[in-house]
């Protein structure tokens, strides 16, 4: 069973319309008559990260993750609780002096910091966090228009790589290894983006499963296809280089998820504002596509507008 | 390590006094600006329930337990997001429907309702319930007057009374089998509370880990003691017959935790106040004792005041 239709099957009857229109359709619960934005998610060893034998690194995953959910939406993180699970190696000293210092160092950057929590025994690492901000209102997902433009912040597909690397699948120099794997562990998550968006984005979304995936996740209950651009999809010269000189394709390296980047819509008459503001805040923001009618299938297409097929959207979570 | 000492060395500083003047020492994180009240807690299969072969009752349990938090602080909770991790058979169709159902019953009857989470796949079943209300004012922990009464919500130890008949530590007959791990799993928590504690209480706290072990932390930075008579500690008709029955002695009973109870302290010329409204309300509320000065030691006494000594003071989470 996919989350969403776990969602729909049996939770989504629980949540309250008349408080979130969101209902439990969008990455973080919006109170507005209390100004409230929440957003909760759990980290698996093994799954959401490899491994814990770098415990500062993955804390600033996880941290960035959450966080993400509230930039993509326009708001700003404000505080959040760190929940973890695991036995008493994970939890050493030296383990919890490094997650602390990893903590502080990530508070500073982006302003944020732990208003609680809980440490609990298990012979299983885990850690769910809830990050909480507050904003007059946020951007939604659903809300994308027919022939909106579609954008991306950032470059995608670094922290795949790292994670290759980390997996040793890929081998690559000492510093490319560094890069790819520091951009894995710490994605360049877009805070000044969320004083932004609100100005331009119809919809949005932050691409933790994929670029495909959360982008169907972004328009899920709409009567809307996308068309997206291979080759205006963008990515680091570094990743650049990689695929070049391994012969590898790019389709196979952009939709693989963790990128933390925010994904949008945006109407046409906005791209002189989006144009001004990546300029003067120095965000990269780059159209990548567009929202259709329903009746044309969603597609990917490359410099000869020939459409690419894809065996894996991305990361879904499944039971 | 204690739980404390963990969150004493390596995460107090990363809290913003400023803000929470409780710094990661109450049972909630409470922003007075935005009136907001958050609690965040993990439970862990095998550890803070039994074993998930009544996932319904499971469901109730870690609920109550939650919201639990927020109303010993006089704070109506209103809304709980709930993260899931486990495997498929603890998330099958069936257990799924049966959560659902439970949950629902629980929104019901507590007037809250599910605003998000997460469900993740793990070999290890854990759930993280994080629990809001919304509140201009809360009663703190550690703000306990010295001569204060210390009084406590219902009745304590019928829960571990009832985790003994799961655990087949001890033999009932049918009605009090079901009556106990009812207790156990259904905890018979004061949402009516929430409305009047602030009239009267300094200081309070909900006893999760035990009596003692949840005196002692509510009064843990201030310079005090207690003294409780055993008499005095309410238990129920229940509890009271397979005691005598079985010769058991009481003080074994009503300290091991799993109660969430009510336990606060209020200055002694507000008894007429608390009797009133216990009586209007229907709400059991007991007075066991008393704070004095750090001079004193903290004890317990029985009927002649003598003082009873205890090899365990409850749960302590460690490291």
């Amino acid at each position: 069973m996919h989350e969403f239709e776990l969602i729909k099957n049996y939770f989504q009857k629980l949540s309250k319309k008349s408080i979130s229109a969101l209902n439990l359709n969008d990455d973080v619960f919006f109170d507005k008559k209390n100004k409230l934005v929440v957003s909760v998610d759990t980290y698996i060893e093994g799954n959401h990260f490899i491994n814990f034998k770098k415990p500062d690194l993955v804390i600033k995953k996880i941290i960035r993750s959450s966080i993400s959910d509230l930039i993509c939406k326009g708001v700003k993180p404000k505080y959040y609780f760190l929940s973890g699970s695991g036995n008493r190696k994970s939890f050493s000293k030296s383990n919890l002096s490094k997650i602390s210092k990893s903590l502080n160092e990530e508070q500073n950057k982006y302003k944020i910091f732990l208003s609680g929590g809980d440490t609990v025994f298990s012979n299983k690492l885990s850690f769910t966090i809830t990050s909480i901000g507050f904003a007059n209102n946020i951007v939604y997902r659903n809300k994308a228009k027919i022939n909106d433009d579609i954008y991306v912040s950032g470059n995608l597909g670094d922290s795949y790589l790292g994670l290759l690397v980390l997996k040793n699948k890929i081998k690559l120099n000492n510093l490319l290894t560094k890069y790819f794997t520091n951009q894995y562990f710490k994605p360049n998550i877009q805070l000044k983006l969320t004083g932004q968006i609100k100005k331009f984005a119809n919809s949005s979304i932050d691409i933790s499963d994929g670029l495909l995936a959360d982008l169907d996740k972004m328009i899920n209950v709409q009567n809307l296809s996308y068309k997206l651009n291979l080759k205006d999809i963008p990515i680091s010269n570094n990743l650049k280089k990689v695929l070049d000189f391994k012969k590898l394709s790019k389709i196979n390296y952009i939709s693989k998820g963790d990128d933390y980047q925010v994904l949008f819509t945006a109407s046409k008459n906005k791209r002189r504002i989006i144009s001004q503001i990546a300029s003067f805040c120095r965000i990269k923001l780059t159209k990548i596509g567009s929202t259709h009618s329903i009746r044309n299938k969603s597609s990917i297409v490359d410099d000869k507008n020939i459409q690419i097929s894809l065996k894996n959207k991305g990361f879904l979570h499944k039971f």
